[in-house]
């Protein structure tokens, strides 16, 4: 199977006479054959339904105007994550492999096509919030069709079909987190007080983070994945070898009482513990705390997914950026991790953490078991490596894949994932990946040395 | 009565907790004794009643997702507008003359006073479109609670409060018009194919534009009004003489055919047809037709409220900047005409027009009625003069005065109404403005010389 | 005597290949019959001499590297102004009218006209500081070049040339106005202490301005000019009737002393003072005194050309914008005079004042003499006028008057001349303009009520 | 010897009552002992002389209007430069070190300091430009005095100033190309044509690029620079350990012919090749062929430092950004080199090249020797490497070192030299780094794969 022919973009345009390219929110993808081996047919649609119901659950506390907010060009309505992620399924698996499908709405291929850059020269994607046209029902109802047809297919699916599924299924969970990340940052610009929303209870524990590290020798290690070991985007691939000097990474992730301490101390108003352009970036958006942070009755608070809440000293810092990241590092007379420091580590370790699918949305403290901890879940994890190519990497060709390695440049990856991640997306090799000034993300930093 | 003492913004705080600006939405005021002794008591109430209702009419067709978009810092949400309404009536009348009166959310104070400029350093007006909550529903549930309460106080009101509803129901019928070109401007920013809407018959007809001109004796003439000939905003105060030259004004506006034949001979292309600042918006913004037309299927459309038709040559041109209706003046070889030569044509004409109560909003081609015609409705037409201050023009003090003349700077003065201005609003007097590069008002031309 | 015809651009590319056009440095032109008649021949050439020696002579000063400073869009190199008003003469005389006349270099045919804006995309006024070649050295033997070939050319003049000779001296004085305001502006944007420059002695008087107000009776006046009563820009033209409401205009300009007090009650920092787009300015440039003011060494110091100087209380306040004007005449419970307020009231007056030639540069107190006084000199008067065509006037054709009227939107009038104004340039009728929010003339303020 | 000490700023303010920063331009020092042993004291006088005197002799050319020029923010005037560097000697050298200096004057010690970030809101950095004042001529007396003071310091030297003077002329050496590279682009933005200064004769080879390929085999290889190995600014240390795949660099850079090969075949206009952030910069800023080419006359010229040329298509192209070199490699079907790589292959060559010594200042087609060839000199190459610390990297304490890695993030590594660097600067560890969009450099490229 080879994501290569079932991405054709020629073959996609035969009903809705369009052309379909995959930008900058399906930026990575598989490049080889797909481990969907694993997973029977019967699977393979339960997964389907049981992922795309999830995306749903998600919204379920949001109305329709809600759900058409976009703050900032970086975010994107949660109407629009609902519609794009079906136009994946509809372009990518529905049109080539199903055969008399006819597109819900061939305008739906412009509107919601996530690359729209090259289309004109205003840019639009900062403008999906002005589309409430087709409205919210409509749009549930575009789901609602391909889901329909989507089962159509899943019932006699080729291996073709099987490995697009399994994509499209990634792609819709980066999409989850999304959703949760972009609808905070909506709600954060209104002023109105809101009771929020979110599903889990919040069993904060309160246990102090571990400042103690962790020793790791170094020396010639195997970093990223090859096909074979199961579903990977191709941005993590192929699997290589690096030299590694001896390291040391601290045990739990900086927390919030750390980063009260460095506020305290004057990091924000420190040039000399800023790169330089982090710097002008503090300075010129006025940054005092983490986003999200407030000063409100006597106390920093925090807005969460359920309203504000004092911060909470012992859980995880969020919502940083690459920069904050760097500086406190500084300041606290350590530095961060290299991508692979991290892969090294977490490689000892069992995928476990806390995941979106807590249904609490926010960093909680760690438990009291000794060594390194909350590698997964809680905050993604800034490295000091900026997001290039491993040594091989040969973007594949075809619509999905045609711009896989664009984003090579001046982001930086981050690893984990998050208390928004789903934890199915989760592996040691995950890059995730995002400019230095960008903080919408839950986004935190473990210190190294 | 005097509108100084019913608008003193420290009353309002009783309640609310908030002090209350008046600001660019709501710029002008009366400034001395309202007639209102015209219309009795009983009338007051049905006048409420019926403005009121009139603007949620103009709704019908909108979904509340419509209803929350802002597609650029001019214009606001047409929810924005049902709230701001209700807020000014909440403010300057309930809160200062009911007894007992508990408004309905204090945050709303906030939310919905028009003049942000001042509450803090980020100008918040751009993102009104944020506001997804209060939902819809609350702020139709806010309208409803305030009419209740207005309808209590109507029942014995003062004249102080009665001057006070004159003015508010004059300052709905401007959200009125700004309600229909703040949603025709978002909803041309969806390329998702709109059917429109829109509730009158478009009844056409294709008469010819009278191309000949009226002539006038001018010499010394009296202009503007005084509060005793009925309701007015102090901006149109004190009647006062000027001095002019004899002039002559075309019988019809310009229309959309002639304006073709400006485009056709290269008028968007010839800077020196052009004012310099306008040349620069034009070159900038990449002008080359009026707002809203574009060039499909072999032919000039025009954007209406219900979706794009072919652009009838015999009806006014519109959605002009001034600098477009000063180039295409230069052009033809003629001049716009001032706003004392607008009002000293128009007295001697009934006001009469099509206006926004056809609703059709969309202007029309004249009939074959001789000399001058449409002075009234269709497009407000752009003059040559400057908005400023009368002789003798004195700011009232209050909180509702407070900012009468503040927009007496670089905006020009356009007369006479449009096909989406409330025919009660106008009179000969009346002075809209709006800053020279501003094009989504139904805005058009009459030529002088 | 026609300036339509010697300003023809055909006949001005005979010899250089390049179509001159005339912008915003040149742009109010005579546009009907010269009156040269009352100077004789000899007097044309006297003159000539005598205005181009007064140029170079304002320059002494100044080394090459100062001349090439360009500190702003809005202001241009003193380089540039010796170098632009020479073209004037070489594209507008000697060209159309010595015959065999060869232009200096074809290059300073683009280098040196005014009007940019349409010759390309990239804005190039800005950049006119990047110019280092040609040298100063090379720019001065252009002069000297064009002077020669000048004296050739007046020693036989045609009424046309006389004509236009009148006009290039006249559009040099105006750059020897700019040449002090712009050099000020550059210098005052270097920290490195500046001894200054400036010729003449600071006889500075500290009479208290008059505050007392001189009344006016209005009706029916005329204002501006035609061309028999002597030279005049276009826009100055015609002669007409304005009717006038009677007004008082105080006998002196605002002082600086008068300017503190606005500043420490707050002026800087009370939005309802201020007009909103004027609030806007202020707030966004980050306004607190006029411009060139700075708190030193314990008092309020400004910048003159001659370095930084003890701010005056008796002299009248200078370096304002039309919007800090406004806002205090309205602090002051008064208002701007209208432009033709200003000139009925001047017409009254001897044509004498404080202007360049005495070579003090910064304005003066007054003397004790009672009534109106210092209409003329000091500073100009910002006016409540916008700057708009007077009835009757029509743009001259050719090109030097290409772009007559194109100024003609969002600029103020102002009035009176200044310290930096050359005497012979004034007259009751002369319209001086800029936008609202220029600061860098020798601008102030005259109240009326 | 620790350059700690002689760096420490509280020193340095005795005399001159500035603290100093050192910023951009000064941001790689050497943070170990330095290896002055091999030059004995009569060496660093004559190394001294010379190297202050090649930077005058660099300017010869040039007028004092040319040497203020400042085109953009990321370049300096001339004279900017010729002062720094001199503040350079005498902030860290003269005053700590030499008993009873008095500095030239104190105001140099805010003009010239090359670190403007942090001393106040407004960014001074572009306007460098305005400082006619002080003018060239005493620049050139600072130059001169502080030239005597260091012969009297250097007859006397302690180790630590050796180091001091070694880095000081490092640091004059990296300035000398600067002074080039930002006369280039200043005389770049002036259409008067310009005969251009150089002094090398052009020896032009027109031998075509050898598009074969060097094999390296890779594995664990030693990178980087320790302090016993000679001088090397901090960033290149410490020497460690990297691991690499066997890779092949191809023999020559690219070519000019190669790359209008490139733009051709639409390589400018096709977005499947760039970088996204790459494409935004090529579509915002209009770019179709490398800085400095022009089409002229039926062919592409480029500006050199003598004027407009015709493309040479046989010498390496040049004056390109990293998104263009990244998007030509992926045109070509290669990719760029990591930084590691092209050390590993350059350590096997003798350090040869085409440098600015030549007076040529424009790169040369290679000779016919067969194999990797132009590896140092004529352009410096991009890598496919962000500047990143190396393992261990510790910023050293002082002044000089304050802010050593604050720039390390979102630039891209440059290796080699290029025909404007002094050929005493380079070596193989040598890191020169720029933002990927940056052009005004001598910044070619070379192929790997």
């Amino acid at each position: 199977m080879n994501v290569h022919r079932f991405g054709d973009g020629s073959q996609a345009q035969d009903l809705c006479g369009r052309s379909m390219d995959a930008g900058k929110d399906d930026t990575m993808f598989l490049d080889t054959d797909l481990d969907v081996g694993r997973a029977d047919l019967r699977d393979a649609s339960s997964d389907y339904l049981r992922v795309r119901a999830r995306t749903l659950e998600l919204t379920r506390d949001l109305s329709d105007e809600d759900m058409l907010l976009q703050s900032m060009p970086d975010a994107s309505p949660t109407k629009w994550h609902l519609a794009h992620t079906t136009w994946f399924f509809e372009t990518f698996l529905l049109q080539p492999h199903l055969p008399g499908y006819r597109c819900v709405d061939p305008a739906y291929q412009y509107l919601f096509n996530s690359y729209y850059d090259t289309i004109g020269e205003r840019h639009p994607r900062p403008v999906r919030g002005l589309l409430s046209r087709p409205s919210l029902a409509k749009v549930l109802d575009y789901r609602a069709r391909v889901d329909r047809a989507m089962e159509q297919l899943l019932a006699s699916a080729s291996p073709d079909v099987r490995a697009g599924v399994t994509i499209g299924l990634h792609h819709e969970m980066q999409h989850q987190e999304l959703i949760l990340t972009d609808i905070k940052h909506a709600l954060s610009c209104n002023p109105y007080a809101f009771t929020g929303f979110g599903l889990g209870a919040g069993a904060r524990s309160s246990e102090a983070p571990d400042t103690g590290f962790s020793s790791f020798a170094g020396g010639l290690v195997e970093v990223g994945t090859d096909a074979e070991q199961g579903f990977a985007y191709d941005c993590e691939q192929p699997r290589h070898q690096v030299f590694l000097q001896p390291f040391q990474l601290r045990n739990s992730p900086v927390s919030n009482g750390e980063w009260l301490a460095f506020i305290e101390d004057g990091g924000y108003r420190r040039p000399e513990l800023w790169l330089s352009d982090g710097w002008s970036h503090c300075q010129s958006e006025g940054w005092q705390a983490p986003l999200y942070w407030q000063w409100r009755e006597q106390q920093w608070q925090q807005l969460t997914l359920r309203g504000y809440l004092p911060v909470n000293p012992a859980a995880p810092v969020c919502h940083i950026s690459y920069y904050e990241a760097d500086a406190f590092a500084r300041w606290a007379g350590y530095r961060l991790p290299t991508e692979f420091e991290w892969e090294c580590a977490a490689g000892t370790l069992p995928l476990r953490g806390h995941f979106a699918e807590a249904d609490r949305w926010q960093p909680q403290p760690a438990g009291p078991e000794p060594g390194l901890k909350q590698m997964y879940g809680d905050v993604w994890e800034w490295t000091a490596s900026s997001f290039s190519p491993y040594p091989g990497f040969t973007p594949p060709a075809g619509a999905l894949a045609e711009y896989n390695g664009k984003f090579m440049a001046n982001q930086w990856v981050l690893r984990g994932g998050s208390c928004a991640t789903a934890e199915q997306q989760m592996r040691a090799s995950y890059r995730n990946f995002f400019y230095a000034h960008q903080r919408w993300q839950f986004s935190g930093l473990r210190l190294a040395r």
